[in-house]
């Protein structure tokens, strides 16, 4: 916690049960305000709900601060296990369905839900020199959670190394990008707020080689070698990749249009290059 | 309009401008239950937004009852030239910015939209008898309006024949499955409600190949000879394909993972398999 302006939230080194006296309408607010970015970016901390994303939580690097569950939560046998791993290293509190439900975010609140500390990683620890593989894919200005959820599970899919974020795009600790991860956040190295212009010349100088998506590219997605060490940019889903990165692409790459859609969901154009850069490596 | 249960919706029939009067509480009532699926069933209509959406209706035979837009919108170039094509088709009727978004499911209603009458299809207009080249994608019990609204628009793009829609899919015309469909609807055949396993059962009967897509299925997406009459049937999010319509399939394809996600969302995984649909038979 950076010391930040969510005072009520309870400090993550605190671990094991803290007291279990109803929340104050204070920590309700302070919570519920996690899924707006201003209150997000103020105190560093996300919130994440669900037994099968905190399982996947648990399993990884990101510092848990507090777990909220319903008595039935830990009544169940799955449940009970979650938390007995969860209590090693957080503080955990027993809330009732309704005060769980008041700073949820999903429509059902599943009787679990956590927040955990935001992780802010540089670039430079994804874009690497030497001689090493590195199969990178960074998304410019994307505006929609749920695509930039999609494209993280996709890029945990097909064993990517990290997805670099550019700028003006939505918010990696959204509820729902969070949510439409399942899990992947958990698993893949994430960079967000990268300068992605500056980021792709970097690279280049590194040995990368950076593929565009766009409808306009002159190279068909499974018709490329793609190289070891590579970036693929997919653009905002409007407007597609700036010039700024066009300009820096070493490849402009497109899928080619049989029917009469105008264009194919980013998401979607993402899986489908990913699953021809994996077989062409078979 | 079927003599249904919302009286106060104008016939399709009285094309021309109907009575610049305000809306009337039933009329706002009667539009806003088209967000609801039973009302769309009793009415056997369903609601468009957006200009967009429109352009691509009116190029379409779908039947358009009511064409509902604001002053502001018929004022720009664009919005009087679509509005000169719909006058052709439809009943125009003037409302305010409020009126429209009293009964709009976006957030912000876009000035324009309109009711049309639902399509109903039988499969067998689909699934065809002969030697001619048919591919069918087929969704058995899909949840998410999202998803389907993206399958749609992966279908319009690669250009397949038709999407059979199974039984106990989310509802073809909810609002959220036709807005994501970035217009496909109003390109592509689809047929919905489907007994999957009875359909599937008839298609090879007339010589189609059924593909179930499946985790655990032995052929890789990308290794595949499609057969020239095809159905590719992609399954609900969490439970994959039913043991009725898997057991009715020639093949059952994957897309292998290199990662650790648990899996791929249904609609990129469509957009990846039809990809590779498309490449073999360049």
């Amino acid at each position: 916690m950076s010391g930040g302006k969510n005072p009520s939230l309870a400090s993550p080194s605190s671990v094991g049960y803290f007291l279990d006296m109803p929340l104050t309408k204070n920590q309700i607010r302070d919570l519920r305000a996690l899924s707006q970015k201003k209150f997000r970016d103020d105190s560093d901390l996300f919130l994440v709900e669900g037994s099968r994303l905190l399982r996947e939580a648990v399993g990884s690097t990101f510092e848990i601060a507090e777990v909220y569950h319903t008595a039935a939560f830990g009544a169940t046998a799955e449940g009970a296990k979650l938390l007995e791993t969860l209590r090693r290293r957080a503080s955990l509190r027993e809330v009732t369905e309704r005060e769980l439900g008041s700073f949820s975010d999903t429509v059902n609140a599943q009787g679990i839900a956590a927040v955990l500390a935001q992780r802010h990683d540089s670039p430079s620890a994804m874009v690497k020199p030497g001689d090493g593989a590195s199969s990178l894919v960074a998304v410019d200005a994307l505006s929609d959670p749920g695509n930039l959820g999609s494209i993280i599970r996709t890029c945990d899919w097909f064993g990517m190394d990290g997805l670099l974020i550019g700028q003006n795009s939505v918010d990696l600790y959204n509820p729902k990008v969070v949510r439409s991860t399942m899990g992947g956040l958990f698993h893949l190295p994430v960079v967000q707020g990268v300068d992605l212009p500056v980021a792709c010349t970097h690279a280049k100088e590194l040995g990368y080689t950076i593929y565009a998506t766009d409808p306009e590219g002159s190279a068909h997605f499974d018709r490329i070698p793609y190289a070891s060490k590579s970036i693929i940019v997919f653009g905002n889903e409007a407007w597609g990749i700036s010039d700024a990165v066009r300009a820096s692409a070493d490849t402009r790459v497109s899928i080619r249009r049989y029917g009469s859609a105008e264009s194919l969901n980013v998401g979607v154009a993402c899986g489908i290059v990913l699953s021809a850069t994996r077989k062409l490596k078979e």
